[in-house]
């Protein structure tokens, strides 16, 4: 199963220059698989934690989202100054969550997770 | 001042198709000013008390991002199936929010918010 999910996440990195790491995560913060090649590039920010805390987020942005009848949570892009988070949940139980340089390519990384969410889902299944 | 926040937001409202509505609130969560021309073609979304709602993740994001040293919060957004709503903060304590459906030209959105919240924090200053 591992290679059914490290194949898309390395798509999804290699296809996005400026990518620093890719994570498939429980809604719980513990991880399935991440790729962070180089994390010493922003040794003083804490990616990996940052994405748990900003799961967090998630389920209460979904109930949000539910109770004002706008529907199912596709997408939560988060933009700071030296860090740019792409999450989209892959079904109830796992999300991806993308972290980008700030002058990455956003639409890109958007683009590849939506296209590549439904081949994870399936992997997970 | 209405006249020099109104200005800006009726620009962003014009300029992005699929527009549903613009707001300049408060981290508090009063509206200083809101564009909402056609509530009715939205019946069923409670696009405003939506914008308090997700405003309130605000200041959570933001203290998250600084935590991890990944700097001052510059931009959230949040696509669910029937809106996507861009949220900037515009200074200490102001933000702009824009909501749009989801067929909506969201780089244009995510741009216009961008070159015209210095403008409204002028305005506001």
């Amino acid at each position: 199963m591992i290679d059914e999910i490290r194949g898309p996440l390395e798509k999804i990195h290699r296809g996005v220059q400026g990518a620093l790491a890719i994570t498939l995560m429980g809604m719980d913060g513990l991880p399935v698989d991440t790729l962070h090649p180089n994390p010493s590039d922003h040794e003083d920010m804490d990616v990996s934690s940052l994405v748990v805390e900003y799961s967090s987020l998630l389920s209460q942005v979904r109930n949000s989202a539910q109770m004002f009848a706008a529907g199912g949570l596709e997408e939560l892009s988060i933009s700071s100054e030296h860090l740019t988070m792409i999450i989209r949940p892959v079904n109830e139980e796992y999300f991806l969550a993308l972290a980008l340089t700030p002058s990455a390519n956003f639409g890109k990384g958007r683009y590849l997770l939506r296209v590549l969410a439904p081949t994870l889902a399936g992997a997970l299944s």
